[in-house]
């Protein structure tokens, strides 16, 4: 799994109890999500479909960092599927972690579209240099 | 399922397709789950633990209105089980259904509590009118 | 009055004072007044006109949970006139209360348009079911 | 009366009929009068009490630049009056204007407090120079 | 150097370290300059094309009062040159300092226009009155 | 130079001329400096002071995705100065460069602390995995 967005925990990221609004931490998830997957298919009318159950493992607190992490699962036809994990980038201490996020490509019609992609591929590879 | 908070779509609250940004339809879940909670457990201290899976069922657009509903799956010790659907408010419409939403009940040191309730309480009965 | 949208006051919702700050709540109950006007007129295209004196009763805190509760006064040809208050959900205390706030219909010139409504209508009805 | 703060309208600000959302004027309103009592009453503990009626009297669009004025109604014992408008910067159209506008200077316990001033001070007189 | 808009210092204006998060107040300073420069240069399609040297003197923390104060070095052809100085509205302490902030004017192509402007006009006197 | 956290650009994120509005993309780099200098420095109390000139190179639009990049040129007694660029990360193209960004180590009092860095390191080395 590759970690790439970092986010700096501040005041507007926080509960009132002090630690990290969980409904900020998925708004960074679907986020990064939709982006990897806008990357990858090279379409940028790709949505979120799909996600598996969520466990909240641990929270986080001010100032504290984390990096978002995402993996490909599986190519699908239209779709990609992906597996998220957050952690403390600190501690490495896991935060929360999602198995399957469905991303789904469409047309301009907002329908399912094949995207003829079948493994990860690196934007310094396409561009030749 | 009751449903309370409604919310207008902005422009904010739009990914750069042009419909609702699945991170901030999230982020309103997880805001409504825990005030739900603290609600019928009477403790602000009370956190999200753990979501089943997430089905995007249908998009919403700029200007839609969008009402969450919360029903109560299963009191636990210190635990509260909840289920919760989006929906266009005008053509009632489903856009989003979560199964299970768990919410725990927190001592001051972030520790598992008993919250004691055992069913569906309404303020009004509280307070006595 | 019905009461149907909550918020969970966070801190991004606080002045430097640690109480929700004023500029915050106004912008929720014109947000609600919009949406309220508009599934009862069933026109998207509804504006505040008119706002009478705001009385700014108690305060909140950081956790506090809010409702927001619409009513309808009066119907007008082209117009809504609807009463707001917003109470703490668990005391119901009265946080602020506007006793008129005037919405008007436009046409697609920004003209004020007879919506043909004469009273509150509900969803369910309008489907039918 | 002095228009000092300026907003330039951006994508955030506008409600979906594309036009300056109400509730966000409202906010900037409430924060201006707040630091221009705070500015006057030199007491950063001061919160809105009062707002006489508000009339909406036209809109504003993406791209225009509106500045805030504020004028002194009346010093009172505890409360500063003040009397507010925004405007079109580049044509002076008024958009909306607020006769009355009561802020109230706080103690530590949240009690109104005499703040002892009669009439505008300017900072550059308080410093000296 | 005139010193217009003032902001309040909120718990979402803050970084970590509980002081005034410097991104913001750039933020702060890339509005002001579009707005001044547009006012001016009575073109609303004016982009911000170079900033000279950053020094962040002091910081500010919650609950003060900034102003953000503008000046212009220089009329080019197609471009405005202006200086800008952040300040605590109260001591007059300088927060943030820049001695460039290139502005250019651009046609509907997005490329250089010249603007026809060489020094500084008042609205007042645009309008006659 | 490491290019790490990515952004989509949303329609938060614009200017009222429909591209990317330099202040967020100040702010986001601003964030990025300050939780890459505390990743190296472990020490959370570190912040902006000083920023080399900025020269803006092309825009961005709506639905682009930016990758922000941070090299390390300096490590000082109680500094660290990096180099930023922001790029498209489809195209690669530059958006925005500075060339010094310089981080300041502070103690509790709010002095300048040595941190005692020299070269850059990784968290996995920290941790010995």
């Amino acid at each position: 799994m590759r970690f790439h967005t970092r986010k700096w925990i501040k005041p507007q990221d926080l509960n009132p109890n002090g630690t990290l609004f969980g409904g900020r931490l998925l708004e960074w998830i679907d986020e990064e999500a939709a982006l990897y997957a806008i990357i990858q298919l090279e379409n940028p009318k790709t949505v979120t479909k799909y996600m598996s159950e969520i466990d909240f493992r641990s929270s986080a607190r001010e100032g504290d960092i984390v990096e978002i992490g995402m993996d490909v699962v599986k190519f699908g036809t239209a779709s990609l599927t992906l597996r998220c994990e957050v952690r403390n980038k600190m501690t490495r201490e896991s935060i929360i972690a999602i198995e399957k996020i469905v991303m789904v490509c469409l047309d301009e019609h907002g329908k399912p579209k094949p995207h003829g992609k079948t493994k990860i591929e690196y934007v310094k590879d396409r561009l030749g240099h």
